[in-house]
């Protein structure tokens, strides 16, 4: 047994440069990285002398079970110095790092936690949209919808509607049961919403509509990670997208 | 009048390698540098050739008004290639980033916004709880809260409920009213509570409360940057300090 330690460290939102210096520090010093299947080839090649596993989930893909990750990062543990366990975005929203740390724990290991930039933030930058602004929004929810049925099948959904901004996480391709569970839940059918798929990638793309037509981004054709920001903060946005679309319309 | 390019940068939570590398390359390359009060002094530091300007607004201390930060920012524009607008944490959250954006875009200047990480996430690194956890968060809301009479007053409470996990910025002054504020919305007493000050600094301390308790923390002194983080997912944090507590008291 050996002194190993692993890091659970936030790649960000995808553009190699927006990882922080202390996460580029560590994987300069890595001996082996278990890597989520959308971190960037430039991001992992910073670990320069590690073995580089591929462990990603991505929906409706190959993936590893959790189970298995957490296996390999204690059997990692126990022959390297230091394991890094690279995850987009921020590992402590929506990375199930507790899994992680619970099983790191269990097993006696030291681990560290290194923090990383949200595609939400990534996206709010990109868009020159703030997620919160001085008499518009105070608060911003961060949510991943479970649509369903039951007692508490729209509870993400009140949770989004108490908030001023909303930004939903791995929920592109449930957009019509997302649209139709917030107008069941009250929110306006005017309400503006942006979709960013692939934040600070050179291939972003953004869309702007009213929620009654969130819908139809069923037809865009998204393949990459794609995020939902929705709320009046975003109302300019919209009316920018609706006036380049009258422009192409009638010239 | 030059080309002229404004950078809104996080800055991170607090230490100074929680910076991205983006941030870290654009200000090596700054002319000057307007920075909030609370920025880390090695930040700063990194911007090696640029004349540095603290404009700070620290609730309660000597600050500067947002007029005038826009302003400065314009009238540097016009002087300097590369000037940088550095703010705690990321712009867009809680940073009033939009007035300075909408100022620049008044005034015709570009701008670009380089993202960071949010204290809330470097808090939850150092805690080793998720914000989000599979079974027993799904969403998270960040607000700052806006205490006071009227038909809106406690909007922002609503908002805490109705999410899974809340964190609260700039909160710290006003523990009591909050927690009345959270009680008279429906929040359970027992709630779990956590105050962090200074996350990722070498002075960073934590407290561990029931949502009853959480107006002690006026007694604590807390004088840096604190976040009130809320919900079940903290209940292990609770439960340790309580055994903490308990095994100081009886040995």
């Amino acid at each position: 047994m050996t002194d190993g330690k692993v890091y659970l460290i936030g790649a960000g939102p995808g553009a190699p440069d927006l990882l922080t210096v202390r996460a580029a520090n560590v994987l300069a010093r890595a001996d082996i990285v278990f890597h989520d299947a959308l971190v960037h080839p430039d991001t992992i090649a910073l670990a320069g002398h590690a073995e580089c596993v591929a462990v990603g989930k991505r929906s409706g893909k190959l993936s590893t079970a959790q189970r298995f990750i957490n296996k390999r990062l204690i059997d990692a543990a126990m022959k390297h110095d230091i394991v890094v366990r690279l995850k987009g975005g921020d590992p402590m929203l929506f990375g199930r790092a507790q899994e992680e740390i619970a099983a790191l724990k269990a097993a006696g290991i030291p681990y560290e936690v290194v923090p990383g930039v949200t595609a939400a933030f990534s996206a709010s930058a990109e868009l020159g949209v703030s997620l919160t602004q001085r008499g518009v929004a105070r608060s911003v929810t961060f949510l991943t919808p479970r649509v369903g049925v039951g007692e508490k099948a729209n509870t993400w959904a009140r949770a989004a509607l108490a908030s001023d901004t909303a930004v939903i996480y791995m929920g592109a391709g449930q957009a019509e049961l997302i649209a139709n569970a917030l107008l069941a839940e009250g929110m306006g059918e005017a309400t503006p919403v942006v979709i960013v798929e692939n934040a600070s990638m050179p291939q972003r793309r953004e869309w702007a509509v009213v929620l009654r037509d969130l819908p139809r981004i069923a037809d865009l054709g998204l393949s990459g990670p794609a995020l939902i920001l929705i709320g009046e903060v975003y109302v300019e946005v919209l009316q920018r997208a609706e006036e380049d679309s009258a422009r192409m319309r009638y010239g």
